[in-house]
């Protein structure tokens, strides 16, 4: 996976940072996650392939998040886009974008499809042969939900060493990966764990933004690879967590912690500080695999 | 005037150019024009003070025009504003602006008033004792106004060195700057003539953005200070200005021609060229006086 930080400071755009956005590669997959105004700038500055883009996910309707929306929708039309866009967001979310588009009679030539999320439960929102994601309710001042992305079990992997030894024809490989045991032609069965190494590890990426520290989606998020968890406060402003529906860097990796994750990266700043690393430092004090995100900041995993 | 030109460039904004914005400041007003997404970092980038924007015209309802107002509106709530905002633009776009603040249970807590334009004929849209600002009614592919703003013509000027050879009193002066004749006690009338020279010359602007190319605007823009007039194309694309409803540089200077404008200032460039001083070398063999707006590009006047 590859995950491309394109904004990550909470409230308004400035100068030189960007509301929240990344773009998530796994699987041949290119997902956007939120999408505030500037994100179509901040794709084309990263050098992003818009057509690539065909899923978006946002996580709530404040603007921070949402309001690069309606023009990336429409400037994927002024270029001639036909390839299907499908966005998943709160309910309201396809009132906000169809309306305006009928306001500039600029309706999309590609297909736009909306799934429109009301649940408080976790659901899954996309999945086919590789991928899975689902929502992880989270709680904030307006609904909203944060997104997990899991690639499924792959194959098991040839031990080519094995295969060669006993002479395998290729047509078996598939179902060998497949877990399958082989008989050869004398009646001889060969064991799959034999034949067989595990499949890559299952990796994952869990995005909460925004929320307010709540330990009810530790269990959603449990062992995740990698966690970008919102913290917009550090500790000398935490008495502003509750009432503004957001969490300190100490409470993101109290999260972390709990739900033993890999990483921990923390964004959504709030824009009164000048030095990020400040976040880190505190987050360390209670989870060590701890990061921080900057726009324009790519991790790998 | 002071004219700021925060972006110049239609369709969608990019890395380095910016959709439609500009910044007009006449008799202490900053009255902005068009709001395309980003605008409000390039107000930032700009240094124009939030607080002092309190009217914003709207033209049309076309993403690159309006896309970055409620992100601003926005902002402007997030900053304690307190300060009445006055949004002026065609019919639609108080439920556009509304829905969002709704969708994001984010009203402002400063007075916001939308003005809804749907007259196709000029009309007065804002006026107080020094400004006055028309719609300019223009043919594009959806409603649109241009803007005209126009100083009134202010007092007459004092002569001073006449003022004191006849030991005028200072209780005297308004209403000899109103253009009285003053009678001295001796019982001679001095004529207002005499006194005073002619009031500053009436400055005004006029912004022309989309617009095909139509000779009915003439009328309302005849003798303008300065133009800004829309040029999408050069002549090697001017097959496309009447299918998408804007204007060549040859047809903007042939506007400004007729108009008996002061000076032409072209903009709303396709984003197909990479040189646009070819707009001001083509306007230039109608009407001499011609500049090409970009981005952070200021004009006074």
């Amino acid at each position: 996976m590859k995950l491309t930080i394109l904004g990550c400071y909470s409230a308004t755009p400035r100068t030189f940072t960007n509301p929240s956005a990344q773009v998530l590669e796994i699987n041949n997959h290119i997902f956007l996650i939120d999408c505030g105004e500037g994100t179509q700038v901040e794709l084309r500055r990263n050098k992003i392939k818009f057509a690539r883009i065909k899923h978006v996910f946002i996580s709530h309707l404040h603007g921070d998040h949402f309001f690069g929306l309606v023009g990336l929708v429409s400037t994927f039309r002024m270029l001639n886009r036909d390839t299907p866009l499908h966005i998943y967001g709160p309910k309201g979310i396809k009132e906000a974008i169809t309306l305006q588009l009928k306001l500039s009679n600029s309706w999309t030539d590609y297909p736009l499809h909306f799934h429109e999320l009301t649940s408080t439960e976790s659901e899954v929102v996309f999945e086919d042969e590789k991928v899975i994601v689902k929502t992880i309710p989270l709680q904030h001042r307006i609904y909203c939900n944060g997104f997990l992305f899991q690639e499924k079990l792959g194959d098991r992997k040839l031990l080519m060493s094995q295969v060669g030894k006993y002479q395998i024809d290729k047509a078996y490989y598939k179902s060998i990966k497949k877990g399958k045991d082989v008989i050869l032609d004398d009646g001889t069965v060969l064991s799959n764990k034999d034949l067989t190494g595990d499949p890559n590890p299952i990796q994952s990426y869990a995005y909460c933004s925004d929320t307010r520290y709540n330990e009810e989606k530790i269990e959603i998020i449990k062992d995740t690879t990698v966690l970008y968890h919102e913290s917009t406060f550090l500790e000398s402003h935490k008495h502003l967590c509750e009432v503004t529906g957001h969490s300190s860097a100490i409470e993101a990796a109290t999260i972390a912690k709990k739900a033993s994750v890999g990483k921990l990266i923390l964004g959504h700043y709030s824009t009164r500080y000048g030095n990020i690393e400040l976040f880190k430092e505190e987050a360390k004090t209670v989870f060590e695999n701890t990061e921080v995100a900057d726009d324009g900041k790519v991790f790998e995993f």
